[in-house]
């Protein structure tokens, strides 16, 4: 009756500190995700379990995002995990882009398979084959579709949340009689990750389109929301793609038109993922350890009651006044948790939420009774100051507000503190050394953005929406006239 | 550009209207399934796609459900979707229940596997894999994890909702203590179940213990919740299973107790699926099509507004009135939809919507507006009647709560009236024969199950917690002493 195996290797655990993040910002976030409970490896290499902590956080994120797609008009559906390995056959860019990475069924109910089935990467193929049966007339569209569902791509190298073989995420589908619906969809989508991403998780964004070579496969363009973490590196946190007819024409999609003439549709797809909390733990993270935003934690508020155990008297004012409180504040719709562990000190409790990242905490000891305040400890500030109880529950939600304000306020000077605007390799090359997001001219040419990633690991994250324009300005590398209207920004991605 | 494909073979699509449930329930279920647009078959056999209407009334199962596990003190989380196939042989009836059914990867990423990977059937055993790391001691106890995914069995008959390769559900997995620890958590899931089923479905069932035969693979005992469909036969709706240490001992899941003893935890599990929705279907269903339980449903009331065409100042005074209600309604928190289709006649909507169940429509025209009223119909009752405007808002939660109260009378009188408690093998039969529910005192005796099963097809749902006593009485069949306390229930199942 002894424990079979020991923490896997990969798993750090070296002492009881997190690593600093100027130390080895990847050993922080391997040290803050397991630490902080967000999640396990699992069994099969390149698997992750996703702890109650860390899913927690994920419902937060599904539950207000879906209530932004339902807001515009979308509804949910469920399409099947396994899709026939025969349709990404169909669209030759799409099939090249994720054969490498798929896993296969060979064999089920005890026997091989006629033709293997493929655990879905990604859903376009079925999809486009059920929306060829369900849609005949422009009055079946526009179609607004998404789902909610667990995806597979074989990656080889792993890491929680960022990339993991197995990952949780929605993917909208929809399909449209014109172009400019469709596109029109493809901004209203990327516009609603860029809000959520700064709205709920206080997380700044760059929105802007991929260069070519970043495309999604068989997308005609890609939307994409980039996030700086705090190592200045940049993570892709949610892309929106329009295909134009590439999938009706693989999948066959057409529908009548008004005046009765056969057309294809134009559809657009677009996602967002279990990868978000990466782009949170990393973007918001110090060297205490996770830093929540307030709309998206699984506990906005911790509420400690402190009293010596021999001193019954103390103990019972004191949870007498931490559960009005715990009422009263649950009663404003703050998620708040109590910490009433006897076998644990305060202190104890304090760097463990301080670890997980609650934005604010609530101490109530005898003292502070007989002062008629509660202490107040902000996680990101680090102050403490007396609140008095008699408003203390209305200060609340503000406080939470403002936590959030500060925290988007962090982030974005942190962000803009770290981008700049060059006009020579030199530069580039210097700024990308030094953790920059960059903005610089370039020419468009698939080989020297290829150069660029070699020479400087920096990839094109995105030409941004509202970035400086290009105007009378060459490519940094090439010296030819700029392939865009605006600067691109590169910078080191996960 | 013509579709590759018409409608699967599996499909029936015979004119408009459905079969009636007296002449063939099983084609009428089939009928209904895709007239109601709930879902369609897969282009992989055995898979189905959950459309939007069906897909709401999960997401209202779901949230509600959540609520119910979260009252009390469970927390979700999230395990990997592959298990290696090892982990089924560690536990030997486990893999011997489940080996037949399951879907293997055999490769991923362009190589083959080392080992084959197993598409969850179920999470068992790579739960009690991570809870061995994650338990060592009686602190850590219990653990009240769910997690909301996909399972697959690959199973040869399939129907939609029923039985299908893929499915939806949630499964708890509990660790505790002591045996009564679990034994009160297996208890309490079931009486969750039942609450649910009855309370949001208004679907009575039996809540009891499975007999042996048909308990879990692994469970040392299952409790199960059995509702009656309009045929007369059962669906097992949900199920919750005392492990005892089997799982503990195949995966090593121990603690030290409070006396710094090694001991193996006791371990639950419980599911609720997606074919709850096919008990929803045909436990309420009639010949004019779905009934929904108002408290589930995707639409509470659908709003039609009545107005020729060519008659613009008609048009304008119902659609202002149309939207008035349907802000207020809403404002109350009420699921309302407004059919202004201008393209279909208001007897093609009704039609419609008393297909898909909603259950309460109302209609809106000038002459309705002249009299100052509205025009309520009762898809249960089929009932119409006119309603003061000026309190009809207020009027419609009231309705839709006599709604729910009148649908669950109806099936449990449904229920009362063929159900049958018998003392000889002929009576047996007969009640079988009609479609009963028949309450019977049995030995226990494996054998003998399994021959009545194959004679009369009946099978032994379970020993409903609060059924007549056996006491007193022989078994039907062999004439030996009763096997359970109380009378077995058995009857044909889906």
């Amino acid at each position: 009756m002894t424990k079979q195996s020991a923490k896997p290797a990969a798993k750090p655990s070296k002492g009881r500190g997190l690593t600093p993040q100027a130390e080895d910002f990847s050993a922080w976030y391997n040290d803050i995700v397991y630490r902080a409970d967000l999640a396990d490896l699992g069994p099969v290499r390149g698997s992750m379990v996703i702890k109650p902590y860390g899913y927690a956080l994920w419902e937060h994120i599904q539950r207000n995002l879906d209530d932004m797609f339902k807001a515009t008009g979308h509804e949910n559906l469920y399409f099947p995990l396994l899709i026939p390995m025969s349709f990404f056959e169909r669209e030759a860019s799409h099939v090249e882009g994720f054969s490498p990475e798929l896993a296969v069924v060979t064999h089920a109910g005890g026997k091989e398979l006629e033709e293997p089935l493929v655990i879905r990467p990604t859903s376009e193929t079925i999809v486009g084959e059920m929306y060829s049966k369900w849609i005949q007339s422009y009055r079946d569209l526009p179609l607004l579709y998404n789902q909610w569902c667990n995806v597979m791509r074989w990656e080889l190298r792993t890491r929680p949340f960022l990339r993991t073989t197995e990952f949780l995420w929605q993917e909208g589908h929809t399909a449209h009689a014109t172009a400019d619906e469709a596109l029109a969809e493809t901004t209203q989508m990327v516009d609603i990750y860029a809000d959520f991403s700064e709205q709920w998780g206080a997380l700044p964004v760059f929105k802007g389109e991929k260069t070519p070579g970043e495309r999604f496969a068989g997308a005609k363009l890609t939307y994409t929301i980039e996030a700086m973490m705090r190592d200045g590196k940049a993570l892709q946190a949610g892309t929106s793609h329009y295909m134009g007819e590439n999938f009706a024409r693989a999948f066959d999609i057409t529908f009548n038109d008004v005046n009765n003439n056969q057309a294809y549709v134009h559809t657009t797809s677009w996602g967002f993922s279990t990868r978000f909390i990466g782009g949170l733990i990393m973007g918001h993270g110090d060297d205490k350890g996770l830093i929540m935003p307030p709309l998206l934690a699984p506990h906005q508020v911790v509420l400690v009651p402190i009293y010596r155990a021999t001193d019954d008297e103390a103990r019972s004012r004191v949870l007498a006044e931490v559960d009005k409180l715990h009422a009263e504040l649950k009663g404003l719709g703050v998620r708040i948790k109590v910490d009433d562990r006897p076998e644990l000190s305060p202190g104890r409790k304090f760097n463990e939420w301080e670890q997980k990242g609650v934005p604010l905490r609530l101490e109530v000891g005898p003292n502070d009774l007989d002062e008629g305040v509660a202490q107040l400890a902000d996680r990101l500030s680090g102050e403490k100051r007396a609140v008095k109880l008699a408003n203390l529950v209305q200060t609340i939600p503000a406080e939470l507000a403002a936590f959030h304000d500060a925290l988007y306020a962090r982030a974005k000077t942190f962000r803009d503190e770290h981008t700049a605007d060059v006009s020579t390799l030199d530069e580039f090359k210097e700024r990308i050394d030094a953790g920059y997001f960059v903005y610089a001219t370039h020419c468009g040419d698939a080989d020297s953005e290829k150069w660029l990633q070699e020479t400087t690991k920096a990839t094109a994250r995105c030409v941004p929406f509202d970035g400086p324009s290009a105007e009378g300005t060459v490519c940094i590398h090439t010296g030819k006239a700029s392939g865009y209207p605006r600067k691109v920004i590169f910078a080191k991605a996960y």
